[in-house]
């Protein structure tokens, strides 16, 4: 069955919603077009989800490698098999939920993650993971059958709560995780080992989870925004062009801690002042040129850090993060003439480290396309943008072309219990998935 | 025996530094008038006494309420009593060594404390301390009578290394020591009063080491300057002119922290930011008139900090010091109006406390004279200039007049093993204390 002519079987809410519509899937107008995947449904399953780890202020805790997400990952298998998918968890915890495709060709894959930061909202993540079993779902009913068999992913641990920094089920997929990292134990001595056991992986065999590139011919994910972007502009789909690169350097300042009180101003070596010119050099530099480039300082720490004592030292971390790797070395470039200058001016020594990069991942022409005409199908409006966030669409980068949905995030705040997205622009980012999974479906030759 | 007309015991290398001296105490030229303390003995029991609490990289940790403390005391008492003084300790600790007068009149005090910080240096303390003993071992000498009964006083933990903020005996002579001081506990359980007990104090009593108006006629101390003033100027002898006051208060910016990858820089409200103007705007407003007068942000800290979210808060202190307390209040108010509009421009809220005031403890000008001209007696150039420091003469200044002398600190350093304060210029201070002493023995009609 072709991805187009579905029915709809929305009901209750989402008929509301669907009113205005056309029932026309090839509109490309202002006007919602049918949907296939089910509002209310898709809502259902995220406010469920959010009961795993419930927070009484509001939000989750769910943690990665704890007992909140061992519960949201019970509950989550739970929809993939009711949704008829064949549900495995590989060596490094990642739950993969497969549906058989017609030829044999690689797998196209598509989804996110459930974990949360501690103190977190019920979006980040749990909505494209939902979508994507939604969209399975909504298959099913429409009796869709697709080339290429589909899978649905939930990335472990991807916000790196504990034992690792982040992405740690991607990163698993993309083999770069060190080789010691199932060892590693937490505050009480329980080791990451025991905990993927428990969830059905394997600490011994977490290289085993790595995905050879040539396995899979693709992977969509969807995703709140995390960033005001969408949400100021009114539009309800973003097409996003790549994750931006990070560069990340500690920079040192080392003056002369003295008496705050017996030393004079003009013979001060005050770190903290040097550190201060320092931040605001940053900011300024970094709003130098035109862009969505970012630069943040959110880490300093100064000593001996007394009231009645100048600062002898000050570190302070200096991120900067842009889809473009010239520009975040050209601004970093720009920086480091400016601490020179500093230093000399406030007579202090600034050294930096050199920076942690992580280098751009971008997206693919033909999904960023495949997204746009999905959304343009459906009747909702784009937007190109980049996602200034980290996602395991990164590391999936790294073996297979990628494709990024974005929804609004009502504010752009994210990780924190204020997140929200409305059930309508859930619904809209799903149908976006929906499509675009069967269009690549349609496109991709292998 | 009059304080004029004294012959030098100095020997060995106090002999060499005075071959120059004209030997006429009179004498108010450049020259070195005859010295009545002996440089080389004084030098000796510093040398003795950096033995208590003696670190390997040099200097020394001899806190107050520790084993290294009570060793030095009880080497300090055995001075005071080979030169002839009859010892006690009061109930907070301070040990006060007395030597009677010819006339019914109340006690001429002159001494400092022994107890240092963490790695501190052999002089702050020390030196005032030792010269105090080298005093009555002079005036015993020379066979020297006083009108008023002299008493050399080490006041306990002037450093406030452990229990209490600092000048913690000066302040139980004060009586403004809080009543549950000496129930405190160290990180150990072990009380203040039971460290009391074992430097034969009482903790029960505390109150009474209280000293009523009227039972001290003035009080005398000698310290190194702790900053680079006279050093720099070459200067032997500063008259100090009252101990600062000192403005202290903890300001608050409260922005929003927000994810440092999906907030543009135009929709920031970065607390860190806010801060950093406000520390670059102290420091102007500090300078923005002319004088002594000093301001420090000793303190920061922000929250959440993490390199990767943009600070949402930032707590840092401000430190005032001047000897006018209206100049510390002018600047005081022309920060506080540079924190609202940097508050506004910044889009943060900026709050600070009520500041927390020491207020200036002047010296009497009848003791500043009275070291000038002892100085000058001694052939000894001198520079009026305020303590940016706090000292236990300021406690003493609410119950008896204070004069304060200065000797320079080689390159301003202090609390430091690195501290250094050559023998000639110790012995320079001690003999400016000799002469003040008498000068004033004579002059004070109570």
């Amino acid at each position: 069955m072709s991805r187009n002519g579905i029915r709809n079987f929305a009901v209750g809410l989402s008929l509301a919603l669907l009113a205005g519509s056309s029932g026309s899937a090839q509109q490309s107008g202002g006007a919602a077009a049918e949907r296939n995947v089910r509002q209310e449904r898709l809502w259902l399953t995220l406010e469920k989800l959010g009961e795993f780890g419930k927070n009484p202020e509001g939000g989750v805790s769910r943690v990665g490698f704890t007992e909140e997400d061992l519960a949201g990952r019970a509950y989550v298998m739970g929809l993939m098999r009711e949704a008829g998918l064949e549900v495995r968890v590989d060596a490094a915890g990642n739950i993969f939920g497969r549906r058989a495709g017609r030829e044999n060709l690689p797998v196209l894959l598509f989804g996110s993650h459930i974990d949360s930061v501690p103190h977190g909202g019920n979006f980040d993540g749990d909505v494209g993971s939902l979508s994507a079993i939604e969209v399975i779902r909504a298959l099913g009913e429409h009796k869709v059958t697709t080339r290429h068999p589909l899978e649905v992913v939930i990335w472990s641990n991807e916000e790196g709560g504990r034992y690792y920094s982040g992405l740690f089920g991607s990163s698993a997929a993309a083999g770069i995780l060190p080789a010691e990292v199932a060892g590693r134990k937490d505050e009480k001595g329980e080791t990451l080992g025991n905990w993927l056991a428990r969830m059905g992986g394997v600490g011994a065999r977490i290289a085993e989870a790595k995905i050879a590139p040539g396995r899979v011919a693709g992977y969509v994910e969807l995703h709140i925004e995390q960033g005001a972007t969408l949400d100021e502009a009114k539009t309800p789909i973003g097409v996003v062009q790549g994750i931006v690169g990070i560069s990340l350097r500690y920079c040192t300042v080392v003056g002369f801690a003295n008496h705050a009180g017996t030393t004079p101003m003009n013979r001060r070596r005050d770190a903290l002042a040097a550190a201060a010119r320092a931040v605001l050099a940053l900011r300024e530099e970094v709003r130098a040129e035109p862009g969505r480039q970012v630069g943040t300082v959110g880490e300093l720490k100064l000593e001996p850090g007394a009231s009645n004592v100048i600062p002898g030292r000050v570190v302070f971390s200096v991120e900067l993060r842009d889809l473009d790797a010239d520009k975040i070395a050209r601004i970093g470039e720009r920086i480091q003439r400016r601490l020179e200058i500093i230093g000399k001016e406030e007579n202090v020594a600034i050294a930096c480290t050199e920076a942690d990069l992580h280098r751009p991942a971008l997206t693919a022409p033909a999904f960023q396309e495949a997204i746009r005409a999905s959304a343009r199908e459906a009747g909702l409006a784009t937007m190109d943008l980049p996602s200034g966030a980290g996602h395991d669409a990164q590391n999936v980068a790294r073996f297979a072309p990628v494709g990024m949905i974005f929804v609004p995030s009502r504010g752009g705040i994210s990780h924190s219990p204020l997140e929200f997205t409305p059930p309508e622009a859930v619904a809209n980012g799903a149908e976006v998935l929906y499509r675009a999974v069967l269009r690549l479906d349609g496109v991709l030759d292998k």
